[in-house]
């Protein structure tokens, strides 16, 4: 039985999830729990997270000695090498946490601990939208944006292992403050609040939420289809970047706005064909995520699995 | 002698150079001639570049067969694994031209052709400012913007091999129309003429050259130091998202503008720290090219010794 499973944790700004993945990657059991209520201190939550594997372990007559490894996405940035966390923008207080170490001594086995979009990028790439593709650039659309990438056939992580952060690419010369410590940053146009903020203004409806907007658009509402258009826009023009930067085959796009409706991935495709040169947006499609929420868990189970 | 020595040519949109370089990558000789008397027709410049080939080896007692091959580097868009050019943006007429074969069969050896700011990249990346440096980005600042990049230690070309192009990332969601076809590119802002036209409007000087405009800058002309910071700027701009996309370790950047001074580079290095996150920031530094004019002609030396 040794080696056949994986323990992959997907730490999420809102759930984590934590399943055991076999050698095929499916998933054989999920588990998961609200992130929020562990938020008063990180050693908290790592704590709730080693119960949870050492339980999910017992229910399966298992231990962790019968792991190929653990492998665990977090929402923030990553040093690999270390598997330590720099910080996590939207969990507080993880700023220089050494994951990889803390976990290994409390599970006793092999931990590997990667940024969750580069894991999602990872997913898509071998078993998902993007299998046989080369060069792929993985972005989520959510609360934030998130990128990961696959180029010439491997995840590419950078010298300090932080690239593939497309959110952050600047589309505008000036522009409000990012987060990030940036300007004028595409998260600054396209995220979560700042579509509510233009659908409330537009749409003169104080309380709309996310799910009644996509509603509205998919209905036909003109107001709410602008908001999504601009919206759409916004990433297509720094999709047009990283596609004459990159020349990828293939950008695959998840999250839950993606799925606001078919008139998002038009305008976005139709702003790469018009903003990109010719010979890089002749090269290049854009598809759907396919592995959907999972691609996360079966991201962190590739990862463990193709260490050597 | 067989292998010791490649011919590399480097063929610009001003001049076009041909030299024999050894295994060590020295140029043992180089001749030039310039590209716009031969403009009228490829097949007339492809037919002096082989002429010229084939009197430097007769200079040096030797025929094709003794070289390891030929290496050329093209100002535009390549198909590397055909070795045919898509288009050069400057040079007319060369639309979908199987420059490989053309040569190999003149020249009766193996030829590889390229982009000529991937070579600039290759040969900085192994021989220049970035030796010993795993994630580069090479920025050519000149009548364009170029870019290649070096990502694991390998070029990078992306899946129609034409990765790099660093000078068509839009810095504005609005923005004029770009040569490439694009929209608010960065070349749209940083292009050498539109430099003039601003030196100008500011300097109220209609003649004023590229040249006078540095001298200026140096000795401490506000206006002309006003259009060289703003060119910086917008430089240092598309920097920061390549910089947080890519999370590279060193910026090469050379050609003409890059020697206006050193408050260019100081200008550009203040807007990557400003705008790049944190972590991607600290890991990147930017620096002068090396190896001068002759980059070009000793990556296609590279070029060739780098293929199996």
């Amino acid at each position: 039985m040794k080696d056949r499973f994986v323990v992959s944790i997907d730490l999420g700004g809102t759930n984590t999830k934590i399943a055991l993945v076999d050698s095929a990657f499916s998933i054989q059991q999920k588990i998961s729990f609200s992130t929020k209520n562990f938020f008063s201190h990180r050693d908290i939550l790592i704590s709730e997270i080693v119960k949870n594997v050492t339980m999910l372990l017992q229910q399966h007559a298992m231990t962790s000695r019968h792991l190929k490894g653990v492998g665990i996405g977090v929402p923030g940035l990553v040093n690999f090498k270390k598997g330590s966390v720099y910080y996590l923008p939207n969990v507080p207080r993880w700023k220089d946490t050494p994951l990889r170490s803390i976990l290994e001594r409390k599970l006793q086995c092999r931990v590997f601990v990667d940024n969750d979009v580069n894991l999602m990028a990872l997913a898509e790439s071998r078993l998902g939208a993007a299998k046989g593709f080369k060069n792929v650039l993985c972005v989520t659309l959510g609360t934030g944006v998130g990128g990961g990438l696959i180029l010439d056939g491997r995840l590419f992580r950078g010298s300090s292992f932080c690239a593939g952060e497309f959110g952050h690419m600047p589309i505008s010369v000036g522009g409000k403050r990012c987060g990030c410590g940036g300007k004028g940053c595409l998260e600054t146009y396209v995220g979560n609040k700042v579509i509510l903020n233009q659908a409330r203004r537009k749409l003169r409806k104080k309380g709309i939420t996310l799910e009644a907007l996509s509603e509205l658009a998919r209905k036909g509402n003109k107001a709410a289809l602008e908001v999504y258009k601009d919206f759409a826009e916004k990433i297509g023009i720094a999709l047009s970047g990283v596609t004459n930067l990159l020349n990828p085959e293939i950008i695959v796009v998840g999250g839950g706005l993606s799925f606001a409706g078919e008139f998002i991935f038009k305008t976005m495709k139709q702003t790469i064909q018009d903003r990109s040169m010719p010979v890089q947006a002749k090269a290049v499609s854009i598809k759907h995520a396919r592995l959907g929420n999972d691609a996360g868990l079966i991201g962190a189970a590739l990862l463990v699995y193709e260490q050597r």
